[in-house]
């Protein structure tokens, strides 16, 4: 029996869980958020026992937002710092370097900070936070478990724009994809139910999201790209657009680049579109029929069929589909959507099993030529599972 | 018997083509080219009767230009101006206000100069010489002929980007969609063999390429976007890529936006992988084993199939498939490659009859579930065909 304590780092959070671990058997004991780093009014947030608290404390930085979880834990979670046996962290950007996950060597935390060029809300963050365990509890082993490295495996035709060589060489320009961690564990779930030896396509559909081709348990294609703007229509994000429209709107309204980035990301997607960014409020608007919602669930429902299509192709056909993620495992009628224009397949939508939830569940009737499932996904489990597998 | 004079305006370049119409038969009678219009060193090409011939001539203007191919016309080509029946232009952007041909009324006339804004390089010259037929020819009838009408049919799904509304709005942001002109008329002439109920994906695929949706006769999607550079990878387009990468380009490389969009549209696709811009030449590397070509040929069918995969998920089954364009209807290569990948849809490739070019072919064996099928285009054949149902 061992405690694992998962870190989740952003610009100006850090968010933790806490995972008391028996052989298989993974629970989460507590977990919560250092929010407002280096802001006024911070705090940490603690969920323990059921019962739920935020605790005011001034953090001036990741090492303080550290300091303070540390903290709340040896409050009455756990009783030394010792009983935590190792901690896992979850690294947005290994570029093309991290194939898999990797113990915080210095070499290794050198190199999640020289990838910061490519992402850097996430990995500068995440690389404080790594030297802060370093210095406050420089015995444990911490895992780096990276969102990219799943898809380290993609060919060559599928990571690579083609764009000037000198130019892609110098930048690192390539599709990197995420969510690596959740298309890791229900791909392999999935494998589980329909053979190692398949194509399988997994939809991790959440307020980002993101959709992976998956051939013999191996990664060969994902929609996000180079960064997580690209691939299907998300809450807040545009996903795939003409490229020259970006360069068109800072030309026409003379945004800079930090603007038009801000503007692709966060007032994209479905919110762009209608004004809901929560997919629940989009969902429920779509139930009252209101029609710009509906028109905006067409276009969101298009994109997610037109590259598990071309993800088919990609792979040379099709063995299993699965959902996972807040929306994925959770609208029952995206699910239902996106398989009734999947007919041609050979998916046949089991309507019944499609509106349960909360667990491994095939969707698709007996039969079905290809299979659908939902297969939920938890990225601090598996970041936790890693850590184990690693330390 | 008629003559038809077809008009195609660049910024510095006009291209004319004079057709002789008799019934269903259209023959070239003469073709050529003004060039460097408003530069220094300008001149006219002429090929006839199986001769060429450049003649300098100063061209401050397009009107200039027009006025010289007129009278390289009237010099031996045709007696006098009263023998062209009608003129056909070529204009590129029609934005969604033209849903098909149509004729140089004033009003039309405003509407070319209107969109301009969305092809700036396109439109205003060929408003320009619109105006100039009108001045030097007052009778004639003349027919406007669009790359983006016959894409008007496509559901909003297909054609929303999903940005902010008001700035769609504001911007005209949407897909239009290019070639039309060729992707109607080898999408009719499939119809013509595989029924007009069907679903069809037409590959125009030349230095330019794009791939388009026709189901029952109608475009339902198209690869390219609001402008010619989205969609699968060309000669000298990056095609798709991340939506950020210009604007990372831009940030890291201090580029304009002119010149990221110079760079996106002239110095990457298989030329900027690999330095060869041309196709024969590109094709005829691959065939030596030019390691980085392979690797970029890989990338160009995979761009290929893809959207082929999602074109097919997209009317949700598939009937026919058609190559058309310079490499579309001259790599018996390029269609083999693409073939191979496909045979998941039940397309199987007659290699024997794949071998053949220079006329419709019929390239999947008898009986193969999906056909396939190399059908010449000819823009200017169709902007003649158009200017003679309308004029």
């Amino acid at each position: 029996m061992k405690k694992i304590l998962v870190l989740n780092s952003g610009s100006s959070t850090l968010k933790y869980q806490l995972f008391q671990v028996e052989g298989e058997k993974y629970n989460v004991v507590a977990k919560g958020n250092a929010e407002r780093i280096n802001r006024d009014a911070s705090f940490v947030s603690v969920k323990f026992n059921g019962n739920s608290k935020d605790v005011s404390v001034e953090l001036k930085s990741h090492k303080d937002a550290l300091e303070a979880i540390l903290k709340i834990l040896l409050d009455g979670i756990i009783g030394n710092l010792d009983e935590i046996s190792a901690i896992g962290q979850r690294i947005v950007q290994g570029g093309a370097y991290f194939k898999s996950s990797a113990l915080a060597t210095e070499e290794n935390i050198k190199k999640v900070e020289d990838l910061a060029v490519l992402a850097p809300l996430h990995n500068g963050p995440a690389a404080l936070v790594i030297r802060a365990v370093k210095e406050v509890l420089p015995q444990i082993r911490q895992v780096l478990v990276f969102d990219t490295s799943f898809h380290q495996t993609m060919p060559y035709e599928a990571y690579t724009y083609a764009l000037p060589e000198e130019l892609i060489e110098k930048h690192q320009i390539r599709r990197y994809g995420f969510h690596g961690t959740s298309h890791m564990y229900v791909s392999q779930q999935a494998c589980k139910l329909v053979g190692e030896k398949s194509k399988v396509i997994t939809c991790h559909i959440g307020s980002g999201a993101s959709i992976t081709a998956v051939k013999d348990g191996q990664c060969v294609d994902t929609s996000m790209g180079m960064t997580p703007l690209a691939g299907i229509v998300m809450d807040t994000r545009c996903g795939d657009i003409d490229p020259y429209i970006p360069v068109y709107l800072m030309k026409m309204e003379g945004y800079s680049a930090d603007e038009i980035n801000d503007l692709m990301n966060k007032q994209s997607g479905k919110s762009g579109l209608t004004g809901y960014s929560d997919s629940r409020d989009f969902e429920a608007a779509y139930e009252r029929g209101e029609e710009k919602v509906v028109k905006a669930m067409q276009v969101y429902i298009y994109n997610i069929v037109k590259y598990i299509g071309s993800y088919t192709a990609a792979m040379g056909g099709l063995d299993a589909l699965v959902f996972t993620a807040g929306v994925g495992e959770n609208s029952s009628l995206v699910r239902k959507l996106v398989l009734e224009k999947l007919a041609y397949l050979g998916i046949e939508i089991d309507n019944e099993k499609n509106s349960q939830r909360g667990f491994v569940n095939e969707i698709s009737k007996v039969g079905s030529k290809v299979r659908a499932f939902v297969i939920p996904t938890d990225e601090e489990l598996v970041i936790a599972m890693e850590t184990v597998r690693l330390a």
